[in-house]
């Protein structure tokens, strides 16, 4: 706690607002570097917000069916190789190793970027009939993939997350469970992150390495990037047919089966700070805040606070007692200033302020974080109060960030207004694209923007339209943005 | 599923354990073998009675104050040579990242084998003033010692566990955490593993690396071989003083902070499934089994079974509002007896018959799994009854347990009966020892045996002995067994 106010000021996110980001993370204790280049801690108050995270995803996972287990950080590397277009996806990323127990080993060890190659090997052993099917596993673990430079939660060597990998008797059944993982995702986002986002199918190039389709979730940030906020694979058969996973089918014939895989990451909470804090702070959604509530008595030196404890704790457990996550931080030092300061920088929804006149009068002053206003509140009403202010908080957050994604989509039909955008203020655009790679690598080239997906909404709309690249037919419109 | 079936019978635990063991593991769908040499694959099953004992610790722990968070898994190899006897330990099991991102490291990486270095490299930083103690923090994670053999669960290359880790302003604050984590790991075991250990503190040569004592709890094997439970550390200022985690006391003077290390591992499960299984597969004490009970529906193709099925889907409501955790398998294949037969390999504690005739009158067959009992239990009565059985069921493993743990514990008084225990029964020996590590290495060498601990309650006991190896003066019976 200390070091928060030994340092000058936060960073204005009006100002610079990856600088903002890297000191807010810092500041209020989320994250800290690792020694190791790429490597970040997740500190605890970081970390208490994916664990709110994983029981609300995991909750959804368990009511359908999925079931959790644990596979091998290390993977045989021919493992990898097996599947062309995933090795090709993953092979700049991986950690190797190469010495165990004292000695070089025969067969170098990968340490997992993600798991479908060692999976789909057990998966192999255990699937024979369609009775087995079908096989509905995540696990919570970490993986690994390479990166040199850490930028917070956002680019990490190593990141912590969910993968879900599911085997099925037919295709059919495998697009409901990638349709059912995308919309928990949807919901963890828009629900809990009070964070908009735009459903949709990648494009070839864009699409996981191994999977027929890829859909995701994309988030729109305070500067106008795309954040990939999670995805969900149809995998077809293409790892079955590899892996083996045979099966008898109804008609006691053989085949492959159908499969999916869908993961959601630590990475995500980048996504959410960026979008809701400002220059004094996080602003955490109360959805997702492991603290809603931070209760402040004020106490006198020159007074008893006996009254003012007593009430005090009465309110901290009649709102432990109506649900509500809070905190009393009762603390002598540093000074009350200081302390609302620094739970401002943690980002806590709600500030209660007791002192002797609260405590005489019945009552409670009640701040919230996001836009400062002060209500002095009855104690008869305050648990009703608190739940509508709560309510009302993660509703405005969401309906901030959804009305700043709406003004920065963009609708453009001609190449230079696509370039002037991404030139200037960016954001997402909306343009028609005629699906052809060359197209999407010269924009990228050009301007920086990748295909981020077409919404879902647009799938089977089939338009009239040219692409704003090349002027050849063009049937859909794209969402195109510059991605972190 | 399918495979139990295709396989001859269990392997009988009568005849030989481990192979057993290995047999119910896999049968039981617990675990299976991973493609890596001495990895693991922990399955749906296995895995769910993990995450009963992580939520069971984890309530514990936070209850407490310790707060979850995650550290890097890759640690610079350099910081595991700063504590010298921590790097002797480790340094065998090692697993080194030589490449990373397509290119050789310039310093190689350590696979974490624990996380005291990484760990109290960033506890520096983030130590300056008593104010910022205790640090009370644990993480849930994977952690990597080299094994070329796996034995499922108990000895495997990669494991999953907890390991807290504190600082504090004083040694009688880290001593009071040490106990603390000792306490909550024999309630894991006796309460809800049902197995009963023996807590009490290692000797010089059996602590861990770094530790300046090692608490552990101990577990005796039905083939009279001890495991080692669970440990915790009071690492004194030992990583303090090298890691430099200062602070100011409240005399305003420099200090070093006082640490604790404890660790849980999955490796627990491997006693747990030992202690308990029959020949006919695994028993699971109620309070640790995810499932335990579980309803057999006994359809007739002949007849209409509607209202079977209502009373069936009746009971299983009524149960799990009443916090018993069920399951109903409906299924239409295998037979009956073949589904019977699949759960008792699983150890569900309690079986549930319902056939025409209960529903008829209104009743229900109820089997227990650890001795085959069957009572015919009247509707009204059952959630009481069921209740009752579970909780007897538990105190019963427990107790079968602490008789066959209790009758294997010897007290000698000569190396010849030390000797010849080892050589036929094993089990624990109580014995006089001198405390010096020359005799300690001899008995091992000797007899297979090491010290497992000296009993907490027989710290404070200073008696009038001599040392069963050597004659040298003694003063406290140590616990001594093969271990796993």
């Amino acid at each position: 706690m200390a070091k928060v106010f030994e340092k000058k000021e936060l960073k204005k996110k009006s100002e610079n607002l990856s600088d903002w980001y890297t000191d807010v993370v810092l500041k209020a204790e989320l994250a800290d570097y690792g020694p190791a280049k790429g490597t970040m801690v997740i500190r605890p108050y970081g970390y208490a917000i994916w664990e709110r995270l994983q029981h609300i995803l995991d909750t959804m996972f368990k009511e359908y069916g999925v079931v959790n287990a644990y596979f091998p950080l290390f993977i045989p590397y021919s493992f990898l190789e097996k599947e062309k277009e995933h090795m090709k996806g993953f092979s700049p990323e991986l950690a190797i190793v190469t010495h165990g127990g004292g000695e070089k080993l025969k067969e170098p060890l990968v340490v997992r970027p993600t798991s479908e190659t060692i999976m789909y090997h057990m998966y192999a052993k255990w699937i024979q009939s369609y009775r087995d099917l079908p096989v509905l596993i995540n696990q919570w673990n970490n993986v690994v993939r390479w990166e040199m430079r850490t930028y917070l939660f956002l680019r990490t060597t190593e990141f912590l997350w969910q993968e879900g990998h599911t085997a099925h008797e037919t295709e059919v059944d495998a697009i409901r469970m990638q349709e059912a993982a995308l919309a928990w995702y949807q919901k963890a986002y828009e629900e809990y992150y009070a964070v908009p986002v735009i459903a949709g199918i990648k494009s070839n190039k864009e699409k996981f390495a191994g999977a027929k389709t890829t859909y995701t979730v994309e988030a729109l940030m305070p500067d106008g990037k795309a954040l990939q906020g999670a995805t969900s694979h149809n995998l077809g058969q293409n790892f079955s047919k590899v892996f083996d996973i045979k099966f008898q089918n109804r008609k006691s014939q053989e085949d492959f089966a159908w499969q999916t895989s869908w993961g959601f990451s630590t990475r995500s909470l980048g996504g959410l700070f960026l979008v809701h804090g400002d220059d004094q702070g996080l602003i955490l959604p109360p959805n997702i805040a492991p603290m809603q509530v931070i209760v402040m008595p004020i106490r006198k030196s020159d007074l008893s606070n006996e009254l003012l404890d007593e009430y005090v704790q009465n309110i901290k457990e009649a709102l432990l007692n109506g649900g509500v996550r809070v905190k009393v931080d009762a603390r002598e030092e540093p000074s009350v200033g200081r302390r609302f300061n620094e739970w401002e920088v943690k980002g806590i929804p709600v500030r209660f302020e007791i002192g002797h006149k609260e405590a005489e009068d019945n009552t409670v002053t009640l701040v919230r974080r996001d836009t400062g206003e002060k209500t002095v509140v009855k104690r008869s009403d305050m648990l009703v109060t608190v739940e509508k202010v709560l309510k009302t908080i993660q509703d405005d957050l969401f309906e901030k960030a959804k009305t700043f994604r709406d003004k920065h989509t963009h609708e453009v039909s001609t190449y230079d207004e696509f370039k002037k955008i991404m030139e200037t203020s960016r954001g997402f655009i909306k343009a028609f694209w005629c699906e052809n790679a060359h197209c999407e690598t010269a924009i990228k080239e050009e301007t920086k923007a990748s295909t981020r997906c077409l919404p879902l909404e647009d799938i089977d709309k089939n338009l009239d339209g040219v692409c704003v690249k090349c002027g050849a037919k063009a049937i859909h419109k794209w969402l195109f943005a510059q991605a972190y």
